[in-house]
């Protein structure tokens, strides 16, 4: 096996943030669950969009965003994802590029536009998320690169991606590239409603040995075992995945590798702005660590720090030197 | 005459920002002006796209930012402005029509696309700007709405848009018809460059008397009137309009109304994030006063902390609650 490439290669949404305050009346009024994501069509876009405040707009995507933090984190990383031959998907390319992650997914021609995210952000911090998926969902198998994928230590998913039908092949393709070529696999469970539809399938995947390092927050670890108790939800998983780490907002995070479990607090910050990117961001810090071999705790607690950084300030990558933020809290 | 349908109604860039942080060093690799604002053409944007850090995107232009200010502190606005029908013009539109200001101007077809700036922001806050001016320099009279200019209390131009010759005549013809309607006329000298270029337009304008209000910084009140003195400046122009103002950064603004001048201080604030926006908004701060005849002193400091709102954050509009901001300050 030759020296890998890439420490991470990461396949997901190739997505836009337009991200607005609103009131918790708004997100009332517009019927959207509070704290959730979930898909809109190009109708549902337009009049949503209608509704929100002004906006900024940030590229974002969950799992380009914990490649985001990986690459400033010093990590080498490359990311597959399709943006349509517009402005959003300039915006895309430039910003993910411009951190320093490989970036060759050609964009498509014609429609859908590139993929946006409405993100509505209430004064408590929370997001709530409306996807319209546009381009991202017709990224095809065709757009892997084999060599890269069997090059890179880790292969990382995004469960958001697993929805639509292109993508979802694309990623066991993927998966099958990765391990063949002795890679490990990283995978998010992203939100619930993907493990509604799709539960079955990640099921399988964790069965069968494909998922080396499984990320969930404590609702998904709920979806995916089916058991409410929080610590009863890691004893069914634990076993299935060499490497767990479950994500609980202010209540910290938990991971356990290989049958040995670590507890982290959340790192304290001053004020919640803006969620968006937090779950995204704590894989980052997370795997920062792993691929550096540190101690499961340390990975836990740079998780930690790089989440505390993204929900500090609107957007979902990081504004602050990682890396300089981490030598000061790690000491 | 009627009772006006709009406080104020602007003629502007109608333009998207792209925001990037950066060092100084890259200013000067750059061969950038700090602090300035240069014009560049489409191949120039694309260059130097590709030189910039990973950004975020706001709606800006000069006038718009100070309409967004005026219609948060309460103030009826209409904006005349020339986007593309292409993404960044929608976001354009919907980010102008969200505060609540009336945006009827028809996007372009085919190219070029909505204007766009790059704005470089080091360390210290300051702004560095890059305009491609786009769909922008192609605003054509034929989209004036002269009932609308004439049914509106200030009409209120922007110097950066004198540069390009369409919407220079739109603006010759817009002043005509405001002035036929007994309305004021509100002009920005924008930046030194435009004053180099059009300095003896803008001269002649207010030797004519067609501008009511006159807002400078010290750099452009120094290059319009010839004077390097900023007192001996102030005293060339403050008998030539009926109202002047200008702002001096950190060191506060000066208005002089009809013979009378008020000085105030800057408003402090605890930390310089983007510089981009403040005489944008000091200008809105003011004229939200003037609209509601507050003293001379009291329409500076509303200026004043506007501009000390809007350079606290990234991004060139109003992110706080203008009108609640103002009632605390203003007690």
């Amino acid at each position: 096996m030759s020296e890998p490439r890439y420490d991470v290669i990461a396949i997901g949404n190739a997505i836009v943030d337009v991200t607005a305050t609103c009131s918790d009346e708004l997100i009332e009024e517009l019927g959207m669950a509070k704290g959730g994501m979930t898909l809109i069509d190009a109708d549902q876009a337009s009049e949503l969009y209608d509704a929100m405040g002004p906006a900024r707009e940030f590229s974002g995507g969950s799992a380009a965003n914990t490649l985001a933090g990986l690459s400033a984190l010093g990590a080498q990383c490359a990311f597959v994802g399709q943006v349509a031959a517009d402005q959003l998907g300039q915006v895309f390319a430039h910003d993910i590029r411009a951190v320093g992650i490989d970036f060759d997914t050609p964009p498509r021609e014609g429609e859908p536009p590139t993929a946006r995210c409405l993100i509505f952000v209430t004064p408590d911090g929370q997001r709530t998320m409306n996807t319209f998926l546009g381009a991202s969902q017709f990224l095809p198998a065709s757009a892997l690169n084999e060599e890269a994928i069997g090059g890179a230590s880790i292969l990382f998913l995004e469960g958001y991606l697993w929805d639509p039908e292109q993508p979802r092949a694309a990623m066991r393709h993927a998966i099958e590239t990765a391990k063949g070529a002795g890679r490990k696999v990283a995978f998010t469970l992203s939100d619930a409603f993907v493990i509604e539809r799709y539960g079955d399938d990640f099921r399988a995947l964790i069965n069968d040995g494909l998922i080396d390092i499984l990320f969930a927050n404590k609702v998904e670890l709920a979806a995916i075992t089916g058991e409410d108790d929080f610590d009863a939800g890691i004893a069914t998983l634990q076993d299935k995945v060499p490497t767990l780490v479950v994500t609980r907002s202010e209540e910290g995070a938990v991971g356990v590798h290989r049958g040995t479990r670590a507890d982290v607090k959340a790192e304290p910050i001053d004020k919640v702005v803006d969620t968006t990117g937090a779950g995204d961001l704590f894989a980052a810090g997370f795997l920062a660590g792993y691929v550096r071999q540190q101690p499961l705790e340390t990975c836990l607690r740079m998780g930690s720090i790089a989440a505390a950084e993204v929900i500090s300030h609107y957007g979902p990558r990081p504004e602050t030197d990682l890396a300089k933020l981490m030598a000061a809290k790690l000491g």
